[in-house]
């Protein structure tokens, strides 16, 4: 597979700053790349890597200083473009309808003539699976749940009975969807065999709606009642635990680690950052950023940006990371007007 | 499946304020819920969707103020009035005496008649599966594993060889009992082929016993020596990672991704939030409970209530974070007296 | 399986003071230890029970001090010697050349002849699998794929396609290779539909060199472009997330839950404690230590041990935890402070 550079930058909706005739055969970083390689630079971290590439192409943004003789693709959204052109090298894996002989697929669950159901997979009773969706090995479909159009579930991804995964939605391996939820009343007599934690029935379901994406390991545990719900065009990352009855809004982002506690309500185009822990019952609004490690512990109103643990705005997080960094010096000057006072003190 | 209201009452122990003939056909969250369902009430964030539901019936608690015309189910323990009329209207599932036919059943494995192991679980050599397990596809029950009666273990669960399971657990879908502990010696030398670290064998074995629960992806790690175990009635939330030797007590809580590091200790009935981490070789006191995110670098008293990182006493946390947030005025204080003194110095 | 205490001795390379003739039968924890067992001590929280126990013989140091009578293994490095002790007599599981009749090797997949491929294993096509590796139940092994020699991949671990494990590495159950790295290009047109993350390919591969070891349920992504390693001898915990393109280096240690961000490097030997965070594109030195939960936003140099969140050299964090400690107490001083400004001021 091979382009010129110009139908690149034409397909994408970028332009070429240099010669447009070259012909680009692989998307590379910019430390392998050579002369038939496009590569990507936004990080100045990475500007020696940048200036002593040999890719023949560099894809760059608008206002990206760029050396003479630099052949560079310029794009207002030079990652949006960089992702348009490696999907252009890099196609979605295309279905091969079929049904391996070593699947499973139970009575009455509806499989899609176009879908590709791979060996070791297993398809519940009433289970339906939408057209072109692959279901790679060890992939469990329950009783009654449902999978949407070309959906990718990788290798032992989870989708528990009766719950729902949208269409385009990709699981990575090992996610799991519709786990029980952790409820337990405490239950002080246990019929007269002392005290025990008595099992919440879980009995709603795990909601993935359309274009979502769920990390390898990932758990979005069923509702008490009711749903838990993934909204469009969510993605979460390896390692996130959504508990029972969240509600994740829609393009919100979580990182990996993330574990969001029960009946929280996570607004539009909110962004997690790693290992943020978001305690149960809260409301993060439309926007909302929370710092990587975070710990919430009340509502975050929309658009802000918190931190910390507990977390609070991003601002006063710093200030108090730095008055906190400083306190061994404060002390000190603490112990200096004790000092100074006594002596004044003395002099009256 | 229909209940008189009045003879849910009399199941859970608990009494009806109104109509006790009122039909009840399903349990419903507040906001969805009709006048032939039965809905629940006790978080008072929740108190606007109590006031406007149209539920047939509300479970509250003994204290709990009602509008006038609403019907209740009143009980001491609403919550577990709640979980107990669930688990009318969403028995669980009863299995299917049955070896599916794409199921493996190794040599010399003793599964019980009443048990089902479905289509794609496999049972290792010598393993044991009790009376009215469930097995679901994706199973894996190592050799010589033992899994108790009236369990079910979720898709792709695995449980390693020799691993002990009681009666009556339930693990969901990819939880891992037995993992190899994380142990390695230091080896400087490599016999000459330089420094490694040398595996230490992880012999020993892990344990649930009766009534645990284990969450999605969770993971109890199998002894250096002798076992891991997690105590009768204990339950663990997903993505909780067990060490080696680690000893979980009876009726212990652990929430979402705690990690409890190797040989530590935790008592009965202790409550350790989301995300907390525990430093190897502590002891964690009975009922001690420790607050979401916290780092725990000592042991903990029995009936202690800790928080924070590190974790210190949960009263003195909460004085230190109020104390920390008020850092950056505190400094300005500070200037203040530095700037006072200097002036009292000067007019001397 | 049994030895005398002299050849044991002679075997790891320490000396026996006492009786070398003890016939020595398993390798048990000191306090389940009898006269036929071998044990260990060099943690002194467990004084009482080496002072207790009734093992034959106990492993220790050089330094240790033990008491008239008590037999003893001596060596240098006292855990290496019990690591390889306990290897003697916990020899690693042997591969039984096979192909399991309910395993499924696809077409052009090569399998070596003395590997074991386990029943409801699934080797892809053109996958590689090398010299006495194991399969177990469960494993995925991705098209393209390629496992080295003398690895043991426990159930349900997935290595996508085009990953690539080197020899004699330990994957855990649940463990996947090769997810996809969470890279999303946020597109706010989404082609006239409204705004969307436009996935960004992750055609890049994740390669585990050789002697590596993961943990239950461990992720470790696939690259952008280009791999993700980690390398020689490195050995990861259960649950530990190594993002796209990070680069882990030898002999280097995660202990559990442990994330790393995107294109992080991380050095030779370092050791990283459980449920540290480490942001995106840093470099931490080789030998750098990682105090448990520290959340790492900057480069740390080599051989530094950093703590806190956000994490600074240790003994600073020990410092600032202090003071934080003592804030209280502080805020009283300032305002005693204060009050004895305020009355040198009215005296004047």
């Amino acid at each position: 597979m091979h382009f010129s550079l110009a139908e690149l930058a034409e397909r994408v909706g970028g332009r070429v700053e240099g010669d447009g005739s070259i012909r680009v055969e692989r998307v590379m970083p910019l430390e392998d790349a050579g002369p038939s390689d496009v590569s990507f630079f936004a990080n100045r971290k990475y500007a020696a890597e940048f200036a002593a590439t040999r890719a023949g192409a560099v894809i760059v943004g608008e206002d990206e200083a760029v050396a003479p003789g630099r052949t560079v693709l310029r794009a207002g959204n030079a990652y949006l473009a960089f992702a348009r052109v490696s999907t252009l090298f890099h196609p979605p894996r295309e279905p091969v309808p079929e049904i391996g002989s070593r699947a499973v697929v139970s009575e009455g669950a509806v499989v899609d003539p176009s879908a590709e159901i791979q060996d070791l997979a297993y398809v519940g009773r009433g289970a339906v699976v939408g057209a072109r969706t692959i279901l790679f090995p060890g992939v469990v479909v329950g009783d009654g749940a449902r999978i949407g159009d070309d959906c990718i579930l990788h290798p032992n991804v989870v989708v528990r009975e009766h719950c729902v995964v949208g269409n385009r939605c990709i699981l990575q391996p090992g996610a799991v969807v519709g786990g029980d939820g952790f409820g337990f009343a405490f239950d002080m007599e246990g019929e007269g065999s002392g005290p025990r934690h008595f099992k919440v029935p879980q009995s709603g379901i795990a909601e993935l709606e359309d274009d979502v994406e769920l990390g390898a390991n990932a758990c979005v545990d069923r509702a008490t009642l009711g749903r838990t719900v993934v909204r469009k065009g969510a993605k979460i990352d390896d390692l996130v635990m959504i508990a029972h009855n969240v509600d994740f809004g829609p393009l919100s982002l979580a990182a990996a680690q993330v574990g969001i506690s029960g009946s929280t309500k996570v607004g539009m185009g909110a962004i997690l950052g790693g290992q943020v822990g978001i305690v149960g019952h809260l409301d993060i609004g439309d926007g909302a950023r929370l710092g990587a490690q975070s710990g919430v512990m009340n509502d975050i109103p929309a658009g802000e940006t918190h931190s910390g643990y507990p977390a609070t705005q991003h601002k006063d997080w710093l200030r108090e990371v730095a008055a906190t960094r400083a306190l061994p010096a404060l002390v000190k000057r603490i112990r200096e007007l004790e000092k100074a006072i006594k002596k004044l003190q003395e002099e009256r």
